[in-house]
């Protein structure tokens, strides 16, 4: 079988040291351009726009979106509209509306599209499936508390609007978790920090419910570089288990599990390549409708102004 | 046909006001039980609290929600696992999460659901859509300001969160909008006035597009009650239709039409009637996901504080 020819839109921080590494290791597709206004990606075809990539590459059949998130609903709609598939990094696009919409076109253009949400391919999240299949989850806290300055040096969209501040890492945990709870999760109540000169929040604390499972989360986005946390906690009648370093690592009452780690992208270019393969789509919008619910339902409060 | 035993959760002013003419007026119904923590409805049986309703009460086939959206969730749900049809005053809930599980359980219980925007029944809309259906549409212009101490005279869940503030009001436009434009309604820009000592924006002006519309809002809740105006502008190639009065007049490049007028609630009742006949649902919540959207997109500055 040929291999998938793919376009990268976007060759920044998460395009280089995620997608670039994990399509190259895979042979069902083959990196043939990339549209960048930044540096180009070397032993391909370089582009100033996706526009120019569509009208004058070599031929793709899909696009990986790598974009921030705010500007990338009318560059999808344009590939989607050009027959390509598509796969959006997280989060897809700046509203539930976009994300809606995305949906919708995807279908109606008969390509596949897939909104990106790596962590659910986390080694320990099958791990955590299967345990939990078995018991009465009673409780679930989600303590996500990164260093923004380590992993978005310098970028500025994230504290736009649409960028989501604390939010672009937490949704991490929130796609983990709408992924192994066994109903919605609805917001009770949801407290942002933002810093005084800045448009996202820098932290978060949030009640949440899913059924009659109790579900918190605490976010962080300046937390200090050795203190740093990605903890996912399943307490169940029978034991707990607990999710860390998102999802790398698994133990349960204490005891850590041994897991085989493919790598997140690896396993979630696999599942686009099965997706384009069925001529289906996986474009679950219920980890940003989270976050839009918190917005909506939360207090604010102003913190200390952040600077890089 | 037996009439459709209802009884109404909630019983204040909109339920006073709206529902109980429009409910008596109607043959189809038969009004027989209230559930209300606050003065009884004279004539019919009155509880406590939904629970007792459903448990003592009189046998009911529906229930119509009037009480306040931000603890509606779990008593539409025990109106659901109860079997009953239910319509929901708006805004239906607290959050998009929220309405998305109402709709599948409703779904799932084999009743009717609605979600009740009623400004979309108001006699302008459809002499609108009918307009619109041979125009070019490029523009829509939204102006909504209204005095919040007239309609909702200290009513401090409005001021919540899950209230919305301006968006109470807000989201009838965007529920006249969304049913008139030929596309998803997606958020550009939104700024929103917080007073200083409340949780839900005073004031909000939004840009949005539909396709290749452009789509304005201004919503104001402290307007003069003399300068109180509900308008949308629909402009087109051809000319201009505008909607006046929350869609009670109508003028065509500034010529008024003729409307026959049988009230929202009516007309409201009406469909509730022929989608419980017809064992189908009208739970449309993209007003609700929008106001979401602009939510998650604004920018918000502080104005000031807001007493009664």
């Amino acid at each position: 079988m040929q291999p998938i020819r793919l376009g990268l839109a976007g060759y920044g921080k998460i395009a280089q040291d995620q997608h670039l590494p994990a399509v190259r290791a895979n042979p069902a597709f083959e990196l043939v351009a990339v549209a960048t206004l930044g540096a180009p990606c070397p032993g391909v075809a370089n582009f100033g726009s996706l526009g120019e990539l569509l009208a004058q590459g070599p031929q793709v059949d899909a696009i990986a979106f790598c974009t921030p998130p705010q500007s990338r609903y009318a560059l999808v709609q344009q590939a989607l509209a050009a027959g390509k598939h598509v796969l959006l990094e997280k989060p897809p696009c700046a509203s539930v509306g976009e994300a809606k919409a995305l949906v919708e076109a995807a279908a109606q253009h008969g390509v596949s599209g897939l909104f990106a949400w790596h962590s659910r391919f986390a080694p320990g999240v099958e791990v955590a499936r299967e345990w939990l299949a078995g018991m009465t989850l009673q409780q679930v806290h989600i303590q996500w508390k990164e260093q923004v300055r380590k992993y978005h040096p310098g970028q500025d969209w994230i504290w736009q609007t649409g960028g989501l501040g604390v939010f672009d890492p937490g949704i991490n945990a929130l796609s983990i978790a709408t992924a192994l709870l066994p109903a919605p999760l609805l917001m009770q109540r949801a407290e942002l920090v933002m810093p005084a000169n800045r448009l996202a929040p820098i932290a978060a604390q949030l009640e949440m419910r899913a059924g009659t499972v109790q579900v918190g989360a605490e976010f962080n986005f300046d937390q200090p570089i050795d203190d740093e946390l990605w903890r996912i906690e399943f307490r169940c009648t029978e034991g707990t288990l607990r999710l860390d370093k998102g999802g790398a690592e698994v133990a349960v009452d204490g005891v850590r599990q041994w897991l085989a780690d493919e790598g997140e992208y690896t396993l979630l270019y696999r599942h686009f390549e099965r997706l384009i393969q069925n001529r289906a789509s996986d474009m679950d919008l219920q980890p940003l409708q989270v976050v839009a619910d918190a917005f909506l339902a939360a207090t604010r409060q102003v913190g200390p102004a952040f600077e890089w």
